[in-house]
């Protein structure tokens, strides 16, 4: 009776108890039922034997281990113990690294400093999420990239850019006096992941954050997430000393332009003392920039850095730069831009390029500044939120992206010289200075990312920055363990699940190498007919090239020659259409309608297959995830179950408006083995033009 | 060691269940501790005699029963029983009427219809929440107005206008297939204060709404609203025949575009069979409508009646119109291009008109419109959401704000011809054809409006919706305890700043009847001295006059003659200088700097005092709500503190950026009893600026 009064108490106290709404991610905590397993933990945990100076970090380690310990095993108390669990620094070890070793019954945990002992601590309670045993563990890890950073596209009214998961995190009318508890549990799951570093606002940078009255609020924001290892970074608008310090310029050569700057970033310092530095948008889709002036990237790159190099903060210059050209390949703009300018940056500038060289596309070759730029510290840019990625409503696991492009081999040393090692320093470049950025898919919506088996994304980044060398396999296997809590089969299926998403993706949207034919601004849905937009290069016909003839964009020495960017062994793997890799061959190749391709089947067949099974292989997905029903939490399981079914939806739109699109140029019928679309061209075209009305 | 366990368990499910998140709104049915009391509720409800025909909406009602007993009483099982709580139809009982009676120990829930009873059960839990006893309850309520509705701004890409909390509700992206519980919360939390209406887009409306693409989608929300007595409304775009339908015109008398509404209408009506009806911006803001095609707001209104009466529907028409016209009076526009339409509209159209002549003012005189069109159903049309009442940063308990309107009194039709009696059809129109709008101010924000205590701000209008003879403080006084389960001495300190709230906002914003001098665009702050926007009546100088004399907006016969539009009655109240309520004297005077006012200060000097006294009493605001610490739920706490403290900082910036700029016309020294500004003018509108930088 009295339980059961308790119970109606709890239950009223929690509205959605029942319910699983996916707040608490990756971190549930729950507990180990096994009894056994659950004693051979709490042994370990019979006390506490701190031998570390107490910092902010080290309590964020020592609450989150009590929250884990209690979570899991029950236990309420860590008192000081010299039996106890071990937790102290190492010299020996790197900054940010960390060992787990099991001697005697003893655990010990060694850190390189306070942050090796907090990622130690969330490793150990990974370890106990997963159940494995502790007996004879001993792990050592250190993270191979210095700044593993989330780069938010939250823009200052609360919307995101490109963001499909709620309104943006921060509430900057309500800060610094309101400090949402949110705040917290989001620097806290970045931590459980390594993530260091995170620029809090949009590229298309608003200069308000420079101004006393916003800096105040920015503050509150670096004081969090200082507790939990993470740097604050602000995008900057390059018109800054225009805008806000009404000069007559931001010419960065101008001596009063360095001195405004050099005084705000003094004035940011004594707000944020650990401040982590700029990012920089500039010269790109009408961001302001020292082009303006006749200068280069490199002279407003390192403008910046002379101000902020005194207070040891770095600077973050983006590559994503296009000129609108229609007769020109935008594959090649960022390289004939920045290649020239290697080894003119100063020591504390990074420059961020995208994976690709299009646009965060579901599948691109690497960018091929990757390995061009020996003495240029790069940072690689992945876009988390789903943009060209099916929103909240297609499952996309992409690790399967991001190790694709780590593992490319640029070979700029030879063999072997993958995107991975020239990111991390191994080839040369100061891996103090190395890094990694995700542009974030997190969002005010209560789950986070609006797609629960999105939570993924945002876990593999933090993961793979951490540990480049881990398996998308073993980072989904870990992610489904703790998000799910439910049997190996299960298990074992959504994993699965997630494995395959990416190649469905790219089968039923773009596939055998189509890019960028998406619906214009909104970049929802397909719109291959695209013809006309406010740049030749954001239209669809630019990219695609359907003619009678055949399909694809000629990138070889008889066409835009972008392939001769990369080292003659990369031009290998994509030169010859007759063995160009089939994902890769509409990037880099026009091929005829009929042409035979190694499948057998011609182009125009092997086309329709592609998009066909991709819709089926939606159905698979759905069928699959049916499974687990009863399984896992009911309401986690009908919230994957309505996207699965959106997803088929929007598999069925791409279907339907590419093959009856590309018919239009190839002629020929769908291949008699496919049931025909039941809706014409002209239905797919008012159906996308639904979705771009206001 | 069992209980531990079980709730060890419970806290590990809910990750913030320590925490009071907002989210359970005034629905918390909380345990009720005082054995006496709860033994005396339990004694009622040791059964259920049911004797009503099973409907969805007697079951949503018995399902809320259920969660309120249980977590109220502990109830788990209510059986069949002839002596238990009755439930039951009375034909006597008006529509959505019902009546609570408590005869010799036996409580007797009697509805008009089903909706009757859903009413009756909430009311029959609220009296539990706020622990009435029952004993010899007798009650019997039915609504005054017919149509009791929110309109919510949502826009199709999840963003809303004029919103503050958030993202939309409503993910129209993921619909039709994913459905968020939060939808049937939300359709709950209206039921539970009689809400029975809900148009889920922005008047300045997309026309996807009405595709099948976005039917389907739609049909899922009316199908939850349903179950809760809620009927769903859409705003529609004027121009839908030439955007959806490819016409060449969207011209009422148009027989093509005629049919075309008839049949997207018809068409509506085949996904959601009780289909509400239209709700048109029309020919307002830019928004297409009748006049383009010299065409009347009658001509239009009166051609979607045709195309909706068919199948009962109705057609809302906004009175929001103003031409742009330096020299004109914004405030006289929407009269007089409606004034002469009345009679002129079809049986089934209500044209909704905003409580003041400007737009969502702190404080407006009535619209001129109530009382001038006896034989047209006006819809009262109030703005929840905070667009110029501080967004989440300001408490402003909105009720006192609707009843000073709901309760002004016209003349029409003799002394006591309120607005109240305008619109519930009291004074002749249609009483089945009476509607009060509210607009919308839930988000995507976990505690749904951003402010905790704008959440009493929907609570009230729903009160009032359904009974505007209720009290500010009694609404106020149920809501607080509804939704803090405090004791007595926290729970009148939160009533009573709830009831101060109002005057306090206006006193440092916009005293003695100043109006719309806030941010231009955004609406965020003070900007008194903006000359010029996109159209005049846009700029602040329209609107406070201010010069070498005095300030303020002569209204009266030498100056737009505004006041003129009012009953001579009316009139009275505001027609002389001398003896004007001095809440209203510059909404219709230009007074001189120097004149004495009722107060014995000079014009300048009780403005001075005004802004001042704004200031101080937002302190004292802050320091009654620190004696609620420890009394009530500490995240709830915490969170309004940071909004306080946040409303002093604006305070302090309305009132210094105000006094600083009137200051430039009265040329006269603030009183020197207060403190001087600690900033300059100049330093205030840079301020202003940094808010509206991108």
């Amino acid at each position: 009776m009295k339980i059961k009064l308790l119970l109606l108490i709890l239950l009223a106290i929690s509205f959605t108890s029942r319910a699983d709404d996916g707040y608490r991610l990756w971190l549930k905590y729950e507990a180990i039922s096994d009894q056994n397993l659950r004693q051979e933990y709490i042994r370990y945990f019979n006390g506490i034997n701190l031998q570390v100076t107490s910092t902010p970090i080290v309590e964020t380690a020592i609450g989150e281990l009590k929250v884990g310990l209690k979570g899991m095993l029950g236990i309420d108390k860590l008192n000081q113990n010299s039996k106890g669990f071990i937790i102290k620094t190492d010299t020996k070890l790197k900054k940010e690294g960390f060992s787990i070793q099991e001697k005697n019954g003893q655990l010990i945990l060694s850190g390189g400093d306070d942050k090796g002992i907090l990622y130690g601590i969330f490793d150990l309670l990974r370890e106990i999420q997963q159940k494995h045993s502790l007996k004879n563990i001993s792990k050592s890890e250190s993270p191979k990239i210095a700044f593993r950073m989330l780069n938010h596209w939250d823009n200052m009214n609360g919307t995101i850019e490109r963001g499909y998961a709620g309104a943006s995190l921060w509430k900057w009318f309500e800060l610094p006096e309101t400090i949402e508890p949110r705040y917290t549990d989001y620097a806290r799951a970045n931590a459980s992941i390594g993530i260091n570093a995170v620029a809090v606002n949009n590229v298309n940078a608003s200069a308000r954050l420079l101004t006393k009255e916003y800096l105040v609020k920015v503050k509150v924001l670096a004081d969090i997430f200082r507790k939990y290892g993470i740097k604050l970074f602000l995008s900057v608008n390059f018109a800054s000393p225009k805008i806000l310090g009404k000069l007559k310029t931001s010419d960065p050569l101008d001596p009063q332009v360095q001195a405004w700057w050099k005084a705000k970033t003094k004035e940011v310092y004594e707000y944020i003392p650990d401040f982590g530095g700029f990012l920089v948008k500039a010269n790109s889709e009408g961001e302001p920039g020292p082009q303006e002036f006749g200068r280069s990237h490199a002279d407003g790159a390192n403008m910046l850095s002379e101000a902020i190099l005194p207070h040891k903060g770095i600077v973050i210059w983006r590559a994503f730069v296009y000129s609108p050209n229609p007769n020109g390949d935008r594959f090649k703009e960022a390289y004939n831009e920045f290649k020239p300018l290697d080894g003119k940056f100063n020591q504390n500038v990074i420059v961020q390029v995208k994976n690709g060289p299009i646009d965060f596309q579901s599948r691109e070759p690497f960018h091929p500044l990757f390995g061009a730029m020996p003495r240029t510290p790069l940072s690689l840019e992945f876009q988390i939120t789903q943009e060209y990625l099916g929103f909240t409503t297609n499952v996309f696991y992409q690790s399967i992206l991001y190790k694709e492009c780590l593992d490319s081999d640029t070979y700029s040393q030879g063999k072997g010289s993958t995107v991975a090692k020239v990111i991390d320093g191994s080839l040369g470049t100061n891996p103090n200075l190395s890094m990694i950025a995700g542009v974030a898919n997190t969002g005010s919506d209560r789950n986070w990312t609006g797609h629960l088996l999105s939570q993924a994304n945002w876990y593999a980044f933090g993961r793979l920055a951490w540990n480049h060398e881990l398996t998308s396999e073993s980072i989904a296997d870990e992610w489904v363990q703790m998000t799910f809590q439910t049997d190996e089969k299960s298990r074992k299926t959504i994993q699965s699940i997630l494995l395959k998403s990416r190649d469905t993706y790219v089968k039923f949207t773009t596939p055998l190498g189509l890019h960028h034919i998406m619906g214009h601004n909104l970049h929802f849905g397909p719109e291959p007919w695209l013809a006309k937009s406010a740049r030749p290069d954001w239209s669809s016909l630019y990219y695609h090239r359907a003619d009678s003839v055949g399909l694809g964009f000629n990138r070889t020495q008889s066409g835009s020659q972008a392939l001769s960017l990369y080292h003659p062994e990369v031009q290998k793997r994509w030169i010859n259409p007759k063995n160009c890799e089939l994902d890769y061959l509409l990037w880099f190749h026009h091929v005829a309608w009929n042409e035979k391709l190694s499948t057998g089947n011609t182009l125009w067949e092997e086309l329709c297959f592609r998009y066909y099974s991709g819709v089926k292989e939606v159905e698979i997905l759905q069928k699959e995830w049916q499974q687990c029903e009863g399984k896992i939490n009911q309401t986690l399981f009908l919230d994957v179950k309505g996207r699965l079914a959106a997803q088929h939806r929007e598999a069925l739109n791409w279907r339907d408006a590419c093959v009856l699109y590309f018919q239009t140029f190839s002629n020929q019928a769908i291949p008699a083995s496919l049931e025909k679309p039941q809706r014409s061209l002209e239905e797919m075209k008012e159906l996308v033009e639904i979705y771009q009305l206001k």
